[in-house]
């Protein structure tokens, strides 16, 4: 059964309490859960586990990314606010699809409808694709996406 | 049962045969084929039925869209390369997420991994979100979200 | 007797239910009403008819410019988003103009307060004048231009 | 009987000799008879007194905005080249329309048929509306304006 | 024998009376009347037949390059206005050069001699080559070098 | 005992009835009042007298600034919209902190959370130090900084 | 009594040997010292105690934010070099001042007058306000902004 | 005898004291002095008197270019500040060349060889021409130019 | 007979061998073959003699543009690299056209295929026409093209 | 005997398996035994030690660079990503060579032949040198420079 | 006696029947000889004898400036279309000045007021100054400055 | 025994008077002198001649790597200020590196510390790589990396 890493970027600990308006009052605990059932509802040909993480670091994502790599692990990623200027991440990013993994880009809102800095992504160019503005529901349909690419 | 309209914008026809190595092989026929297989295994709670269509004219684009605002049909949408500079189609999905219904901006491939020009949509401001780079998955993926605020 | 050519780009069709806190509640038969009141209060001696048209096609308002150029029409159009991008469209304008005829390019709202991409008109370098900013009223203003110049 | 302030910014004194190619060969004495007249046949419902100034002084202009605003008096404001740079101006004209008060921008020609700077307004965002292009009409519409909305 | 595409954008209808100081007097019949006589001049080896159109339409545009890819027509294009801006005609465009077929982009003007908006050509990219500057005899040119690249 | 100039630029005289809720319901009067009770509550030995003034005019408040080189007094200085253009301001100011005298750029409300135009300052690089976004608190922390400077 | 986080970023551990012609030469343990005093000469009802703190990390900073949000506490920040492109620290900065908590953003340096990455912040859009350029005296005032708005 | 405007702009007053490393410690009276004495030099055919102004007002200046139109007098004008944003005195050194007058645009230093922001000059495009970098030699430069042109 | 000037820019002598999947495997020989023949195979009453001539010296190109000018040539021009800088090779070409000789910018490659900075040429603005992007044929075509010119 | 810190930035642990065709197939191991015999090699007056490290941590390479200035240790420095965003990392490095110490800042590949964001580098402007396009050579290469500066 | 090298770029051989409406009807022969003359008519205290010379060539333009340099020679040089692009002017326009000779930037015509590209020059930063606009006149003015400053 | 081309661009003949601050004292004579040296002091097997030359003329630099592709010869090439502006002498380079022969692009200086037109190369990006800021070791250090390629 594959392990899929789904990794969190910076702030993302306080969802909930974070501009609740903007990204919802649930918690990571929450996404957690809601991604967790929606594995376990998967058909068995298509199981998943998940590895759930989050971290404020740009240095531990990077090294999670090199963790999946070597694990063979298909990645959803969060980036946060890293998107818009992490160019190490990209490089990291850029192993894991050049590994031949699935890398989903996912934002919980739709980063083209809120300030300017948030239009512009250094990571996507180097992602498998991207899904963006479904609340917690982008992490569901990544999950999707990753199943569907594994069978 | 709610009808969903999938949109497709110019060139589209000519998936297949147009730049296979970019869109892969598969034929719109073969996406419609595939979409509504897709929605025929939705549960019954979420049965949605598909109005597929495409067309190389913006204002048939926007025609659609205000369709779709009369008939309160939630819209997937891959604007093709209108994505990039028709505000007349922008000014037409922004009323139909302002109506309230989703509207999911879908994309075959990823436009970050293609030329400049290609990075800059003027649709994304105003749709529900965006989901690209999955290849026909993209559209699958749009479905399962619209099913899933539906539901 | 004049006759005014009153033309409206795209999405104008949708006045009244669109956005109304920001184009009002009138429909765009309201507005050719008042239009058309308004042309018929006027002096015997600047006497207008107006044929009001809408159009969510750039083609369908390129070929209007023309019919006006050949029957001498003056022309009050607002192009809606097509303001913001439509060469095709700021060249028929041209040759209105370069027709020594009038062109007055008329908008709802006041695009400079709205998104930036809203700030750019492509038309109004080559249109005999821009009235913005005031509801309705813009063509009724734009319609008095017309009458003005030609006395 | 309200009265409407016509407030003529730097070099507008010079009308009739500056560039009269451009402008026009009327004087600044001209076009405040012809607003007297204009706002004479307007119906007595609708009577507007004028009270007509014009100044280099992008002080003097700040002041008479600030008077306005005291004297609850509508404007046809036309900033000449302040229209460009003058952020000053801007933030007392934003006050005009923050109090209720109509502002109408208004220029004798066409700046977006001129050179590239003329294409750039500080002022447009906090006005009404924007009349620009009809020669001296530009103000007659501009008192129209402000008569439709008082009614 | 092959049969030329020979495809004309929007406004061009209006030769002749557009801009004649820009554009020269002749007319779009007067064109094809000069291009079919040289058509009809060329060596019996190179012999082409043309098939001439023209419209306001960026959706017929993109058909028509659709119908060249079907048919295995060489095209010349004279994309006018929408040269500045139609990505979906870019996009058609990509395809037939994309199928081996020749496309040459002509203009009667200099482009780099006008407007700074026209100095930019989004067709230009995918095109085989351009020709522009000549007059009509940029269409001339055009098919000379469809007919050497046949032979 | 120091005098220290306190100028206040265009606009500011309608403190407490321009946009409250962006500038506090706080007139002029109530802040003048408010700094001299500052200035009064400071240690014996820092004492400074207030010499307070407003101005709509960018030369008469370059000629304060003159003034306070002449009379080696300290200066606060809001330059409310000057601080955007204004670099016959700054080249004033610069003489001020050339002449090694400390100029306090204070704004009251925090020009980076309003719109782009208000980020850039002309005059922030040639001032001693910038204190923005704390309301009248702005002045009575810059009053501080200069009593702190001067001891 | 109110705890007031004071929070330095990278680089300012080597304060007083580090560019000293710039950043004077005062450690950050001076600095610290003078900040308790200050503090400690504040009247009893305004007593504030101080935690202060240094970091290379962004991580680090933006888990010390995350605290202050838990425990209620105003922040004194320096964000240092991180001011100029940490879009995380911006959004946990956002975090706080969301959260009803005073945020300072201080500098000791003036960064307008020095190179030009240094005149963009992207943390001061989200901050409460900016003191810059007084050297350490930078954060007594910062400290004094902190008092006054909780007293 | 031909009368000369010699207009010089804001902070021109301070010379001598300001940033004498850059502008040399001449003051004004002693550039009056320079100009006068080199005026009196001239051959008594190009015999000119001198009218030598300076103001901080962009007002004034504005007046002073009308009065030059009026009285038929060339103008040496150094703008200083107001070079790079009054497009106000742009408007109205625009007149003085369009009536036919020469207008010599000076600066004291190279303005090219200094900050960014003085590079760019709105003034210069509608200057008969401008002299630069040379001290107060590019005032007796500009003399002679206006005496050249008058014989 | 008319001599026609062909000229060649930098680093064309090395046809053949230079990156010959851009430029093809013909040398600048066989290109001055080919268009001599052409030449020779053009109606007598068109008949053309040809000046072929290469350099790698800006002084050099311009100097034979001068020299066309004096013998009134019409001239091909592959402006190689230079295209893309050299503002003396366009002033030279701009007396060429000035003077109503024909100047054709020719390029073997479709530049807008290229690099980004290939997209620029600060040529084309003062040519009669361009042609590129057809080989060598792009060559014959400008001859054609200056042969339909003269006659 | 000196000791040199060779300190290598994120992703470069991954050498060897990452884009082995951009990189090349050594690992970061072999990197470090190249350079060690390297350095063995050289003459006995100017041997050196290496103290070679990698982190993916921007935090870390600061505390590194802080390091060796405390140590007074030269510096040889690939950022990798970090080079074209990280101000924290060049604010660390201008203190290095503000202390005298050689900081040569070196790179695997030719950052100026790959992607857009490639070309800026925020720390070559305070490093002594650059080196960067010949694989692992740069660091040997750099190792001499360092050698050199210290006889 | 001191010798002033007269120095004049690309294409201005051309004078006199070079775009006469631009640059005037004289010839480069007839700028000398008014030069000549003018020179001729110093006082005898600051006689000065001219060489005067023109090139097409950077590399001449700038071997002629180290001719300066070695010949402790003063310099007015037009360098024409080289001021837009050419650097390696320009360092070797800046040995001049580092070397503390006067180097004077003329232009006949008025940049400033003609294409865009002719509004940047890459050499007043290094000039000592620059006179432009005023016809040979500012050969003349040049030719003044420079006796000026030698005596 | 390879001979390794050096090249030297504009204004390097003057090294030793040209700003000795920012170059040294050194002159070519003296670089050259020790590049020899290095050369004669490399391991036999690793023998390189050194046929080092100066120019300031673009079209001699573009000859010598046209006469390097002939030999076979590996290049150390200074470009001088053209490597900010000259395509010419990129696409010469770009035949070097394709023909796969090394080249070395060295600077004395580090540009990216200097004028900000100097951060950019348009060389670098066909280069082997760049070393950079090492004085007269960038070539010896460029040297080592020719041998080292070679060996």
């Amino acid at each position: 059964m594959t392990t899929v890493f789904v990794l969190n970027g910076p702030n993302l600990s306080r969802l909930g309490s974070r501009e609740p308006d903007v990204y919802g009052g649930g918690t990571l605990v929450d996404l957690r859960a809601a991604l967790e059932a929606h594995a376990g509802s998967l058909p068995t040909a298509a199981a998943l586990s998940l590895d759930f993480r989050q971290t404020d670091s740009e240095t531990e994502l990077i090294s999670w990314l090199h963790e999946a790599i070597d694990t063979g692990s298909p990645v959803i990623m969060n980036p946060a606010s890293f998107t818009h200027y992490s160019y190490a991440l990209r490089d990291a990013a850029a192993q894991v699809t050049g590994a031949g993994l699935t890398l989903v880009e996912v934002h919980i809102t739709n980063p083209h409808a809120r300030e300017e800095f948030r239009h512009t992504s250094v990571i996507s160019g180097v992602a498998t694709g991207v899904i963006a503005g479904f609340g917690f529901e982008s992490y569901i349909l990544g999950l999707d996406a990753v199943a569907r690419r594994l069978s």
